[in-house]
């Protein structure tokens, strides 16, 4: 194993940083400016963006970038947390970032403000150590992943496109590792398509059925239809396809009254056999096969996300590389669990999600174990160095 | 055909004078006073009893009677009157009683205050022709059979009951008539059970559904257990019995949550093959042979109420004998539809309905041809003068 470079910069004192900012969703202005701060005593050229949207609450985003041309690499990340929840409850003040036994607890720890103190860490370091001319290197920090994610990245990707950012290769520092980091790197996300089948009969009394037609009973046989048999087994680079019913709401408050209608919500997560289109087609031909008699109506909401997996062998052979570097194992090349932003860098540059271990996220006492940090910092640092020595040779 | 006794008394006149004290259920007391000055003046004794309880309005009742002795026939009714929904759209004002073409247009037309003054028009008729010492005719009226039913006819026949009332037999002027006046005597009810079936599972991410366990599947396939065939099969006196499902409600508003509880509600309208608990365990007979892995509750709801079959000669012969003189045809004995207050009276006496056409009740436009009053107290008439006849010749 090759020797690592020292660290110089405290992602540990970066994160506390972050961390005292309490940055619930999406109220994370003083988060985004201490983040600017640091990024700027870096050297960085820092540009806060507020996108507004009517019926939302505005949103504070971060753009940062150093360096010029070709290899551009962005780091994705959002300072926003989720509610702490009863923060009594937790054994430390969730927004004090108190250090016990080696774990840092605080909400944000690993999801994400913790990824983020790694890679900055990483890149002051790396950056005080590369050659003039490697490439650019920049940060899109959105205030609003964790909520409704509408004046976050997709706007700020826009935005960065519209003046004229190109980017290579991204790395988002989403918690990925199930157990220990190095575990896994993301390199693709399911898609995601939610829908609703309504069945529409007749309201009536319950004592005389036959002058009503109850749309529960061909609700029932619909969502069996739906549930019969599983979309697809899977395949080696994706779990299998998943439809979940979420919700089945009739409404109805009487014990003497057949309802009218009746809805049943599902989503479905969805592997690179599917599209929403071949989705949509699969879910039609269910309900005509079972629905003889009924009348039925699909929806299907907008926007669902696409399948997406990431082959850029520079990013994902790069990261594993450091990471079997750093921790001695190849990560696992994973497509599984939710989506993330990454869903929608995928449609500027390849993207792949590395970041903290995930046990804790949302939850009370989240935290970080200290050697985590310095872990996930030593490897974005080499993965860095690699990627910007490697662009330049090949350049 | 025997010739009919002539009707002295109006029964329109009477509807009129009750239709125009709108008793929206279960402000009946301006219709309680009115008809009380009706029975009163012809001689009835009238006692007007209100019933409270936490939670509920009050409601005023009214008993009334007159005679004594075996028999003891009473007539059990409502004055209260589900709302008029939009009076502007009604042809006249749903409190005005108007005219036209014949037919009487109001709230309370057909359900019930028409069978109400039908009958008092029949006993004022038939009292001034009896002789004395034929028994005893009483009037139980409640302000709250539209409504939740808690402070009406439960609570009156107790009261009645305490204070050494013993009635022989009842008939309930609801409009039992599909077309006609004279089609069908209601001889008994099914009874009615609900219930809520519960599926628990475990909330978790849709997108990691190995880590959640959804419980929807599971009660859709008990829903579908339940639904697998029919109670049974009907017979010669009731029709089948049938279970419906009402509402299915999970609540879930999120798309991307797996839900961790479920429940469907169900009634069940049963014949006198069943009771609450041979159907009780018919269920859990059923829930269990589908509920394989299923953390499934059954919770019933109280009341239920049984079915019940009247079988008394003197009333049931004796009314289809009045209908029989009045309209040439004999009645169909029915057990279908819903319940009505004869489901608490059958516990004290033999107990019949039989009233208007039901057609128009509950909707805009509730009217009664002025030609149906007169039928329908002329059926009354001849029964009454029969039932207290043919006692008397017993005595």
């Amino acid at each position: 194993m090759p020797s690592l470079p020292s660290p110089i910069s405290d992602p540990v004192a970066i994160l506390r940083d972050l961390i005292t900012a309490p940055s619930v969703t999406p109220d994370s202005g003083e988060a985004i400016a201490r983040l600017a701060r640091i990024l700027e005593a870096a050297g960085f050229d820092c540009e806060t963006v507020t996108f507004s949207e009517p019926g939302t609450p505005d949103v504070i985003n971060l753009y940062a970038r150093i360096g010029q041309g070709a290899p551009h690499l962005t780091f994705g990340g959002h300072v926003d947390v989720v509610p702490p929840g009863d923060a009594a409850k937790w054994r430390h003040d969730p927004f004090s970032a108190t250090i016990e036994d080696g774990r840092l607890y605080g909400r944000g720890a690993v999801d994400m403000k913790g990824g983020i103190a790694a890679f900055v860490a990483a890149a002051i370091d790396h950056l005080a150590a590369r050659r003039p001319g490697s490439g650019t290197l920049s940060f899109l920090i959105t205030g609003d992943e964790e909520g409704p994610s509408i004046n976050g990245t997709v706007k700020l990707l826009r935005w960065a496109h519209d003046r004229g950012e190109r980017f290579d290769a991204a790395i988002v520092g989403e918690p990925t590792n199930p157990q220990a980091v190095g575990d896994a790197i993301k390199v693709g996300r399911r898609g995601s398509l939610s829908g609703t089948v309504t069945v529409t009969g007749r309201q009536g009394h319950v004592a005389y059925p036959h002058l009503a037609d109850n749309p529960i009973p061909g609700l029932v046989r619909l969502m069996g239809a739906l549930m019969a048999e599983p979309l697809d087994a899977g395949n080696e680079r994706f779990q299998p396809s998943n439809l979940e019913f979420v919700s089945v709401d009739v409404g109805n408050p009487a014990w003497n009254v057949i309802p009218g209608v009746a809805r049943a919500r599902f989503n479905i997560r969805f592997n690179d056999r599917w599209s929403r289109s071949t989705l949509e087609a699969w879910l039609r031909a269910r309900l005509a096969a079972a629905g003889d008699g009924l009348d039925w109506t699909l929806t299907l909401q907008t926007p669902s996300s696409d399948s997406f997996l990431t082959v850029d062998t520079r990013l994902v052979d790069g990261l594993g590389t450091a990471i079997e570097t750093v921790t001695g194992h190849r990560p696992e090349l994973s497509t599984g669990g939710g989506t993330s932003d990454a869903r929608h860098i995928k449609d500027y540059c390849p993207v792949v999600e590395f970041g903290l271990v995930g046990q804790t996220m949302h939850q009370l006492d989240e935290h970080v174990p200290v050697a985590d940090l310095f872990t996930l910092t030593a490897i974005y640092r080499v993965f860095l160095d690699g990627f910007f020595d490697g662009a330049d040779r090949t350049a």
